[in-house]
């Protein structure tokens, strides 16, 4: 096969259906005002998710999710998990939170990400709300949030 | 004066409406389900706050108070404000949320808490909701509120 007909499969391969990004996860508008879940601070690389979620991150679920949160159960479809992450700067013994450096969405929709278990994933970068990270919603998100399927693939538990 | 006669006298000065707690400022039930305004961890007695309030807190507001905090101007009667405390432990290089140390709470009415910038003042030990902490709002609560009568009293401000 000639070198460019090799590398044409090769890009066709890189947006076909089975490693795009997950349709239809929107911009979660109104999700600060939404329920707030947990919180934590990633503060140092003896956190292997240091590199890519150092900050304070909080945790925020709407209704649908909430109730699940609340009274455990699969997440119903409708369901939408917000991971805020800010940046954490030490200020005089404190972690205080800064810019924002990203913020990722958890959709469920179980016909529609059936090859996800039944979520889409999205991240914005910053306070963007077009512009999208995930590129491969299945290898960038679901190939470590699969680790969870016991809690319906969702890190976070309620902190009451 | 006999002995006995100056003890009385001083236990009647401890209980003096001047000294007294904030009467009427309830436990804020379902706050975790109000808006969530900010956090902070404050993790070593470099932070002149960590004997008091050391540990990740959470701030919450009721609808009125969120009207002031997204809007500005001045909290209306009514507003709720709660300061979450919880442990904060170190793990792995994060900051992560243990048991409650407290739940302190500020409730806004201009006519009933004159003295202490129109805000009552209360805390609940842990999950308590009946273990009362303050004896003394002005000393214990107003004396460092007042250093943000600009700000209306309140110390922290939204982070959208």
């Amino acid at each position: 096969m000639p070198a460019r007909l090799k590398l044409g499969f090769f890009v066709l391969a890189l947006v076909s259906p089975a490693l795009a990004a997950s349709p239809g996860v929107e911009y979660p508008t109104g999700y600060r005002q939404w329920a707030h879940v947990k919180s934590m601070v990633i503060f140092s690389d003896k956190n292997p998710l240091f590199a890519q979620f150092g900050g304070m991150h909080h945790i925020y679920a709407n209704a649908d999710a909430m109730r699940a949160f609340t009274k455990g159960g699969t997440f119903p479809d409708g369901s939408v998990i917000v991971f805020d992450l800010l940046e954490a700067k030490e200020e005089d013994g404190a972690y205080v939170a800064h810019d924002r450096k990203l913020v990722g969405v958890m959709r469920k929709d179980r016909a529609k990400y059936k090859a996800t278990g039944g979520w889409g994933f999205e991240g914005f970068k910053g306070d963007s709300h077009e512009d999208r990270m995930v590129k491969d919603a299945n290898a960038e998100c679901f190939a470590c949030h699969q680790k969870q399927k016991d809690n319906d693939f969702v890190f976070s538990g309620y902190r009451p």
